[in-house]
This record gives structure tokens, C-alpha cells and sequence, in this order.
């Protein structure tokens, strides 16, 4: 039986959601909020054993009316794999948690990612939270449901978009944040002021050349914060699937950041110290591809100095490597490498197809024994 | 720094797909209609051996212009897990794969689960489409977006929703499908012939009451096909995640059927075969429950036999893991069971917090040492 008119029937599809992200302090004491973003009778907590020690308790006050488990992973980007994804599915399953039960992120950017994908593929999908306590997750990671593991051969190459319930932002827990981590943020806020520009990037950058970061106000911070997760948010609701070329531009510095941190097994880094040498790689590349001057690489070099972070390439790495590892990103469109270059402070754009020679000048010349600007 | 009235950004999000559900003779041969829903220039095609050697060359010939991988994995439910998912991250990451490729279920369910998680989560999802090869998966599985592996501990317990793009059931490849899982896909037609009720459900009686099934004309299986496929999408347009209980009539029998595939570890019967056991539990415990007379349960006893499909459970087997593995479901709401009930040929509904003993009852009534009907 011939027949190259199949019938066709379609499958329409709506789906609406929304949540809120709160930011404060003491967001953890306050139980209340806290409880009224669980609906069923049982809880599941995702943390590592340095937070635990910290702040599990306010969550165990906040959830003792419920079944409420515990899972602690270790700290570390390294420990973002299949097999802590495995500890979590094995808790859940013996916990008999239901399609109706709650997880709990309570953590960083590793934590919060691989709780959402837990939480993401767990019986098709059950609710979580995210309570962010590093300020890296509190303005990027913990908003915006990119979830996720890394894989040996590549970093967050399985995951998906899941949404959270809602975020709990507490900047009370900044106060127990070590320096390191600190600044390792400060490399996003500083993406971030590349991406709006305007009175944003001025007051990062005078937080930032006024001295060191640690002794910023606790209302600068959160002054921060609050706009970081504001400028996050317009991205998100402009793409959220990341398809159109908007929130890409998120990945300011990142395609860089990835390759190094691939290339390091994401032991040498912390994610934002990879990032802030990504954005001095795209300056650079940006410069090669005629839209910066210099005046501007070193206008964010020096941003991403006062912040104490790293912005070179080490001599002992091999560039190859760096480079093969750079087409291994997710943001490759038919075979082409995209890269977010800046065009202008607060003007920053997708560029598709970018020359490969440009992209090596770029690596070469963010070599920690070559000088750019003389 | 006290602050209990934090502040709040709301995350707003809009999402809306459709997608298209070809049904007809020859689908494989019709290279135009299987090329215009891939865009990129990448094809990975999950398919196991014995379909392969029947239907791959046709895929390989629609996409001959582009990369395509193949993946062969071992048939059966016992493979649908970690590691065949494993299999099929390590060859789109080891072939380059980037975010713009397509991944294609030339398949059964299994098959058509597992491709549509790895889409789901490589790379925070990428496209993919359905190929169904057998009936049960024509009429089931490839539609809805159902995604997902076995964990030991439980039946589709990790996995999400994500939608094909398209789904291309050609009727042709059902001349090739063994008589035992022609068979057993009637256990999911008569399912839906007690969901709906009235022509179609007198439809499906005549057929299976008019003989055995291959000799069912090749339009009379197109049509049924045709029939299952849209009340399938009835039920995912009314309730795309499962939540409000009304895709959750489409598990009609399955609650049991999960549990006997548990128990048996995946390889005593075929899906289907259990969903036909699971079909005249969940007409006992409807009797029990005081919705059927006798005689309707005699009916659906009567159908399942005309189609050649097993309806008890074994006397060797554990009713105390069975009970167990019951409760390791995911249809569970604050901790009770919820079971989907026959009220009137055509009139199912979920019953929530069902008693214990009417379980226990349908079980030990199931057993295939007891008459019911004496």
C-alpha cells in the first residue's frame, strides 16, 4: 500500500511558569518563606560538609514536620559527575521519595547544578529550591534552570533546562564565603558590567578600583547582587532555551573558560578564576577582530586585577590541547565555533564563524610570558 | 543586617511547541518528509540490530548528505538503563555532536525512551525524532514525550519530559514485527478501547472477537492505530507533565504491570504482556471497590484472552514483592497510592488513597491458581 500523504495529527503544546527569587538576609531563619515553596511531605537536601556544618540546621528546623533527608557530596567541580548523580537518584529511590517530594540545593554552583538535574530527571522531573551561598551561584548558576553534570569529555555536556520553584538568596551566608570564592565571582559581576555597560560598569568598576573586595559594604554586595540576578532575569526571559543568540551572551568569557577548565580536570580553577582569564581571551580576541582598542583590553584586565584574579594563560599549558577543547563547546552552530565578542563596553555580541587564526592569536597572546600592551 | 520582607524578581516563562504525528504506508521511503525536520548537519540514529538490518539503509539513504552515527544497542527493557545511555553520550561526544544535531529512535519503546532522554540531556537538549517500529510504541510510547531509563529499584524512575520533533509511524514496518509484540501492543489497544469506551471499544471487541490478530486486515490496524494515536493526544493536550491527573488515566493497569516487570527483573514478559496482567488487576480492584459486576470483568478477561495475552500472575511469585514494588511507583500522592479505576466501560478515574486490603485482594484474585468467576 503506496502512500506519501500520511495523515497527520498535531501535538499543541502551552506552558506557562514563573517563580520568584528572593534576596536578603537571614532568608534561611525565616522559616515561613521557606515552608511555603513545599507542597508534599517529604524533602530532600543537597549539600556538601562544609555548608552542612553551616547552615543545614536552619533547613531541619525549617522542614522537621516532614520526611526530611540528607545527601552531602563532596565540595568540588570535579565531584559534578555521574556518580554523585547516582548518590542522589540512590537516596531518593530508598528514601521512597514520590513525585511529590522537594530537593533542596543547598550550596554553590556545583551543588545547584546537579541538584536541578536530579531533581530534573528524577521521576520526570519533582520540585526543587535553590538556596544559593556562594555569591558565583547567587548572581549566575542558581537562576534560570540550566542544570547539569560534566562529562569526562566535556564540561555540563549532559544536563537540561529545568526551573526551580524558587531561589532563596540569602547574603547572609556571604559572611562565611572565603576570599578566593569571593573574588572568583567578582568575574562575573565584571561580565556583567561588560554586557550592560552604562552605570552598572561604573560602579563595579569604582567597587572594585577602591580597593580590595573583601572590605566592600555588605550594602554594596547586595547592591550587586541584586542587579546581577536583575540583568540575569532579562536575559532569561528574552531565551530561555538559550536558542536565540540573546542569553548566549551570558557566555561572555566562557567558551574560553570551559577549554581551560577541560584541560585543568577542573582542579586548577574555581569557575570564576577560569572565567576572568576567558574575558581577558575575549577582549583579546575582540581586539584581533577589530572592535576593541587597547585602551579597552586593558581597561578589563585591569578590572579583572583589582579583583585578584588570574587573567593569564600559564606557559605550561598546551594551546592545542585549549584549542581542541574550544570545539567541544556547546555553542557550535553548523560546525562553527560562536564566540560572544565585545564591540563596546555594554555592547556585546554573537559572532558566528570566526577565523580560526584570530582565535590562536588570541590564545598565544594571553600567555602569562607575553606582554599585550608594550 | 535583620530583614524579613526580602526582596523579589519574578522569572516569568512562556513556552509553546507543537509537533506533528505522521501516520501511513512507506513513511521510511519518503526521504523528503524524514529530511525536512532535521536542520542541522549532524544524525544520530539509535536503533538495535535486528531493526537495523531491516530499516536503517533507508534512514542512511534520507540523510546520506549529512554526518550520520549510528548506535546499535542490545534489545529489550534490560538495557534501557545507564548504560546504554552511556553509550550513546560517549558517541556524540566523541563525534562531535554539537547542540544543532538530531538524534533519530528507529525503534520499539525502549529504544524510543532512551534516545529521547540522551536528547533531553545532552547538551541541555537537542532535537530528535521517533521512529516507532512496533505497535506498542506506534500507539504509546512515541508520543507525549515520555523519556527515560530503569534503575534497579524501579521502572522508569530517571527520565523527563521532551517532546520529538516529529514522530513518523510508518504502518509498514508492522509486517516485520513479531506476533508476540503485535499481541502484546493489544494489551495498551484495549487499555485505550476501556479509556473511551462506546464505537471504538465495540471496534476493538469485534476485531479481537472475530479471530486471531494477524489476520487483522492492514487497514483495520491502520485505523486502530490512527484512533489510539489521537486519544493519546487528547490526554497530553489536557495534561502535558502527568500533574492533574488526567494523563495519569493513560496508566490504567500499569501501576500493577510496573510492579510485575520489577519483580521479574524486566525479562518474564514483554511490557505489554504485563500491562495485560495489570489490566485484569485493575478490573478486580474495581470490583472490589464495588464500580464492575462480574460480568464486565469477564469481559476484559475475555478481550485480553481473544488477544493471546497472559492475565495472571504466576503461583511461583513473591505477593509480598509484588505489594512492595506497588509502592515504589511514581503514581503516589502524599504517600498514598493512587490507582486508576474502571467505573463503566468508557469512565475510568483516579482513585486516590485506595485501602490495602482491596490491593491484597485483587492480587491473591489474580493469581493464576484462583478462579474469580466460579
Amino acid at each position: 500500500m503506496e502512500n506519501h500523504n500520511p495523515d497527520e495529527i498535531r501535538v499543541r503544546l502551552t506552558h506557562q511558569r514563573e517563580y520568584p527569587v528572593f534576596i536578603g538576609f537571614n532568608i534561611l531563619k525565616n522559616e515561613r518563606l521557606l515552608q511555603s515553596y513545599v507542597f508534599g511531605q517529604q524533602v530532600l537536601i543537597v549539600t556538601n560538609e562544609k555548608l552542612a556544618s553551616l547552615y543545614l540546621a536552619y533547613l531541619e528546623i525549617a522542614f522537621k514536620e516532614k520526611q526530611c533527608d540528607t545527601v552531602i557530596l563532596e565540595d568540588g567541580e570535579l565531584f559534578k559527575n555521574q556518580h554523585s548523580l547516582s548518590i542522589i537518584y540512590d537516596k531518593l529511590l530508598k528514601g521512597n521519595h514520590h513525585r511529590d517530594t522537594t530537593l533542596i540545593a543547598l550550596g554553590g554552583g556545583v551543588i545547584g547544578d546537579i541538584t536541578g538535574f536530579a531533581a530534573a530527571t528524577y521521576q520526570r522531573g519533582v520540585r526543587y529550591l535553590q538556596v544559593p551561598t556562594s555569591l558565583l551561584a547567587q548572581i549566575d548558576a542558581s537562576i534560570g534552570g540550566k542544570t547539569g553534570i560534566n562529562h569526562r569529555l566535556g564540561k555540563n555536556m549532559i544536563g537540561c533546562f529545568y526551573q526551580p520553584e524558587a531561589v532563596f538568596i540569602d547574603l547572609t551566608t556571604l559572611n562565611t564565603l572565603p576570599l578566593r570564592e569571593l573574588r572568583a565571582a567578582f568575574a562575573e559581576v565584571i561580565k556583567y558590567a561588560l554586557l550592560v555597560g552604562g552605570e552598572f560598569f561604573q560602579r563595579v568598576y569604582s567597587v572594585l578600583g577602591s580597593g580590595v573586595i573583601e572590605n566592600s559594604s555588605q550594602a554594596n554586595l547586595a547592591d550587586i547582587v541584586r542587579v546581577c540576578c536583575s540583568i540575569k532575569v532579562d536575559f532569561i526571559h528574552k531565551d530561555e532555551y538559550d536558542r536565540c543568540g540573546q542569553r548566549a551572551l551570558l557566555n561572555l568569557g566562557h567558551t574560553f573558560a570551559h577549554a581551560l577548565e577541560v584541560c585543568t580536570g577542573y582542579t586548577r580553577w574555581l569557575h570564576g578564576e577560569a572565567v576572568a582569564i576567558g574575558l581577558y581571551c575575549a577582549s583579546l580576541l575582540s581586539y584581533f577582530c577589530g572592535n576593541l582598542d587597547k585602551k579597552t583590553v586593558q581597561l578589563v584586565d585591569d578590572m579583572l586585577a583589582f579583583a585578584g584574579l588570574p587573567r593569564r594563560i600559564p606557559v605550561e599549558m598546551d594551546l592545542n590541547a585549549i584549542y581542541a577543547a574550544l570545539f567541544q563547546d556547546k555553542k557550535i552552530k553548523q560546525g562553527k565555533l560562536c564566540f560572544v565578542l565585545i564591540k563596546e563596553i555594554g555592547n556585546c555580541y554573537l559572532h558566528e564563524d570566526i577565523s580560526e587564526s584570530l582565535v590562536w592569536s588570541s590564545l598565544k597572546t594571553a600567555l602569562e610570558n607575553r606582554s599585550f600592551m608594550s
